[in-house]
């Protein structure tokens, strides 16, 4: 049983291939070319799976997409090797872009773009480590980390696909700008696809693996910042209670929805998305900004039903925005 | 505790700094600028740095040069995602040298590099995985994965020093058959430190790691090819004995040293350093041949004491080597 299997494994059947729409699309977007620009599309699922494949070693969820995890299947030590593999096919796809013709001045900005998101996407995970069990961390500080763990890839995605396909600078940061909010809108999703049982079952990600591992997710944070002395003691409990995880996520799903907190949430996952959205419009009309636009629908994030969109959003303040990842370049 | 306080523990004090000096002596080799090439040598001790972190869980050794791992200091889970940001380090280093002003093409040819040897690393501790504790393996698998996990590193060191460097096609290719051959003689004398007290003092890695994970390294692959059934099951025993492994130690170590395979594995890693000597005279003289020729002595390789010079080595037979990687660009 070699590498080949673990790829085959982890990278087929694929999942919603998010990233590499985004890097084809920017490409398409800048009148790029689809062949020459298709390895790097692979490149980013490589790196987003590999990702996967260590988050779910440190998560110790044991299914994905509602089949076994990869390091379930193949050992913890093979599922660490492997995604390394896997990052480094990132980079193998852009070295096969030069030798499909992409210049090499633009392979070699694609490269540090690629870099620079890399140790991002990690400093994310390391946060997000770090704030493990910590109810008092301000909404800020979730969302630089959300900012780094998500942003920094779709963005790169986005600043990869319009670099490989030829595009100016201001075009290629609008681009990136826009996968930077869709990311953290993304990530936001995430967080509250426990908390919406259908979407949960269609994603296969076990609904009480952040509150496994005491994540302070979005609403959990949210519903922390609004809680009476009371709840606030409710929603730690919840959070760090190792002994009934099924009754914690109960007493939590109960306390985020009666306070308000899956609706702000929601919004705020909202409010990137219209962000995202605002930047198309700087964009050059053209045939990808309809299916750009449309991805920041897809991700479920702009549809909040009347039920949710409860008074308290429109009062809800701007958040404090993380700046998106200059390319030092 | 940041993920810049972990760089900071896993990257100094440093060790050898053994590939970011072949990558600067390559470099200075072919008329390259210190200046410019200096991000990419500190990329390749981030990339061996962060391998060893990940090697250090895998194996669960908990010291490493004398002091706690990583894992040991940080957790696991810090380490695995450290180990990921030093790893996009490497090709960070590169994204420095293109603003240092090295040609775009040049990057973009020693990212290809990289890209393929991360991958071939990969593989190479894969391949080591499958080999656990299965001594009928062939001394030809051993040196493949060798070639791979240790070879490919330090054979990419030379290459990309050369290319930033700005040396054309064939010395590129001469001083990169140099670090592949002296990446395989590491190897096994990587092995042989366990067998040799005062070195592996020196080391700071335990002694009993091979033995504890049940590797078939070198040595024991040879001493088991030379044994006779009585000795195999001693080896054997010895290798998968979980019990008591400073006793298994024992038991191999006089094994080894009796039946000659220390020897055998001692003359295996001199021949792979001369091939990597042999390569050096190929190359135009200057003042780097003289240093690099001196690295392979000074990794331990070529001073074989008379003591183990025995009668057995000039009837060895001449391994069946693996190609090095071929730069697909």
């Amino acid at each position: 049983m070699g590498l080949n299997a673990v790829y085959h494994y982890a990278l087929i059947p694929s999942g919603k291939l998010l990233r590499p729409l985004l890097l084809v699309r920017s490409a398409l977007t800048v009148g790029g070319d689809l062949f020459r620009v298709l390895p790097a599309a692979v490149g980013i699922e490589c790196v987003h799976v590999g990702s996967l494949m260590h988050d779910d070693i440190i998560d110790q969820d044991s299914t994905r997409r509602g089949r076994p995890a990869v390091h379930a299947m193949f050992g913890h030590e093979q599922a660490i090797v492997a995604g390394n593999a896997l990052y480094f096919s990132w980079f193998a796809g852009l070295a096969e872009c030069l030798r499909r013709g992409i210049p090499s001045d633009r392979i070699a900005h694609a490269m540090a773009v690629q870099a620079d998101s890399g140790i991002e996407v990690c400093r994310g995970a390391f946060d997000e480590l770090t704030m493990t069990g910590d109810l008092k961390r301000p909404v800020e500080d979730y969302l630089e980390m959300a900012a780094r763990k998500t942003g920094a890839l779709l963005e790169a995605a986005c600043r990869v696909g319009a670099l490989l396909g030829g595009g100016d600078d201001s075009t290629v940061d609008l681009l990136g700008a826009f996968g930077y909010h869709l990311g953290i809108a993304f990530q936001i999703r995430d967080d509250l696809l426990p908390y919406n049982t259908v979407t949960a079952e269609g994603m296969g990600k076990p609904g009480d693996s952040d509150l496994r591992n005491h994540r302070p997710t979005l609403p959990v944070l949210l519903a922390y910042q609004r809680a009476n002395t009371a709840d606030r003691d409710a929603i730690c409990h919840a959070l760090l209670d190792d002994a009934d995880p099924q009754a914690a996520f109960g007493t939590m799903y109960a306390l985020l929805e009666t306070n308000g907190a899956l609706a702000a949430a929601r919004a705020m996952a909202d409010q990137f998305a219209q962000r995202a959205r605002k930047v198309l419009i700087e964009l050059p009309p053209g045939p990808q900004i309809g299916p750009l636009s449309e991805m920041t629908h897809l991700t479920g994030i702009g549809r909040v039903t009347p039920a949710h969109a409860d008074n308290r959003t429109p009062t809800m303040p701007t958040p404090h925005l993380p700046v998106p990842t200059a390319e030092r370049a």
